[in-house]
């Protein structure tokens, strides 16, 4: 997995900062979270394929996460796209997107396919034969979602030096990837756990922007290889976090300890602070492996 | 009239280039023509005191002209704006910039009131002390208006020599300004052309943007002191204007020529062309005061 923060501020896009997007690349399959606008200048500033994106999320209506999206749907069209494109959020979405393409006379090309959230429990919206993704119901001033990517487990891996030395004929590779035992040329059954290694652990990550402090998101974020929690004030502001529904760092890295996340990741931060850094500290408070995402940066989860 | 390019490339915006939006500062009054993605971070990149902009003219609804507005109208509220927002635009605007601010229940804060434009034919849409604005149908492959801004005839200059020579007292000086004959001290009535210089001529700027070439426009623009006219493609792709409904650089000289203007920008360059220098040289085969729009220029209008 790898995860390209395309923009990372709140509330307003500026001059040298964005609002929420980021790409998450599994495999080579390109996953867009969140479309503040902008976003496709991103995506070409940071020489993302972005005609390899089919299935967009977008956690709420709220502009910064949002207003991107119809610019994208519109540039993909004009770049020919053909493939079908998926767009997971909230319920309204398919009416204001296909309303500014009626105004602007501007269909087709290829086909949009909205899928309209409304749970207010987690529920499986995604999957296919490598990753899965969850809703995170989340506390904000409007309907919310974050959502968990989870890589299904791999195949298993081939043990080439054992596999030759047990003399088994390449026809049954596919099978011992299968986790099969398979017989040698002189017709023998060997243990599959003889000549195969156990795959990667599968990896997985946590959206949860926008929200404030709620608990109710540790259950089904527990152990996630990377969560990616917004941090929109400093615990010095507080006392702004229950009125915007927002959350401070502090806040971010004690769900981040409560569910034993593997690290950290900290954004959404209001532009009244001059540094980052000082998130990174506060939160470093509670727990340890905590990063900073800013409008660029990638992030190998290994 | 000073005119601030935002943006003026077609189709999507790009990393470098940005898509249609104009600051046109009138005596101090800002109008926004135009709104393509992006526009409020260029407002801010070329630090446009954009609270002061109170009237925004929309020529049409596709993305490339469209789809910065409600970001920016949503930024306003997040800054506090209380002033009351114009928006003249194709019918349909107000339907699709409600829905947005329904959806992330983003309202209020201050008054947005729409001027919704059905008319095929030039009509006044806006007037104040100072500006008349009228409406420029354009060809387009949606319903377009262009926008012809015309200063109004300015008061009279005081000759203030003259003034003193003949011995007027203060309290008349408002009514020479107006064109008034006035006494002097000894009671003899002064003519106002011995008192007074004519004030400048007034300053007109037609915006025509998206558009084939169309004829019909010269009536309206006749005489205008500043013509921007689209130019998307030059002369050897002029197959391309009859489908997408475009010009090219030398129809819009010909507009300019036929109309006269004063000067003749261009802009709304496909970006299939490294350099602009060449629709400029190309416009200059049949009108010679010929500029080119490109993004953070500036002309003033003297």
């Amino acid at each position: 997995m790898k995860l390209t923060i395309l923009g990372c501020y709140s509330a307003t896009p500026r001059a040298f900062t964005n609002p929420t997007s980021q790409v998450l690349d599994i495999r080579g399959n390109l996953f867009l979270i969140d479309c503040g606008e902008g976003t496709q200048v991103q995506l070409r500033r940071f020489k993302v394929k972005f005609s390899r994106i089919k299935n967009i999320f977008i956690s709420h209506l709220h502009g910064d996460h949002f207003y991107g999206l119809i610019g994208l749907i519109s540039t993909f069209r004009l770049l020919g796209r053909e493939a079908p494109l998926h767009i997971y959020g909230p319920k309204g979405i398919q009416e204001a997107i296909e309303l500014l393409l009626k105004l602007g006379n501007s269909y087709g090309g290829y086909e949009l396919i909205f899928h309209e959230l409304t749970n207010k429990s987690s529920e499986l919206i995604y999957e296919d034969d490598k990753v899965t993704v969850h809703t995170i119901p989340l506390e904000h001033r409007v309907y919310t979602n974050g959502f968990l990517f989870k890589e299904k487990l791999g195949e298993r891996k081939l043990d080439i030096n054992a596999v030759l030395n047990y003399d088994i004929e390449q026809c049954y590779y596919r099978n011992i990837k299968l986790g099969k035992d398979v017989p040698n040329k002189a017709g023998k059954v060997i243990a599959n756990n003889l000549l195969s290694l156990d795959p990667e652990p599968p990896k997985s990550y946590a959206f949860c922007s926008d929200t404030a402090y709620t608990e109710k998101i540790v259950p089904i974020i527990t152990n996630a290889s990377v969560l990616y929690h917004e941090s929109t004030f400093l615990e010095e502001h507080e006392h702004l976090c229950q009125k915007t529904k927002h959350s401070t760092a502090k806040q971010a890295a004690t769900i981040a300890k409560q569910a034993r996340v593997g690290k950290l990741i900290l954004g959404h931060y209001s532009t009244r602070y001059d540094n980052i850094e000082c998130f990174k500290k506060e939160a470093q408070t509670v727990f340890s492996d905590v990063y900073l995402a800013d409008d660029g940066k990638e992030f190998n989860f290994s």
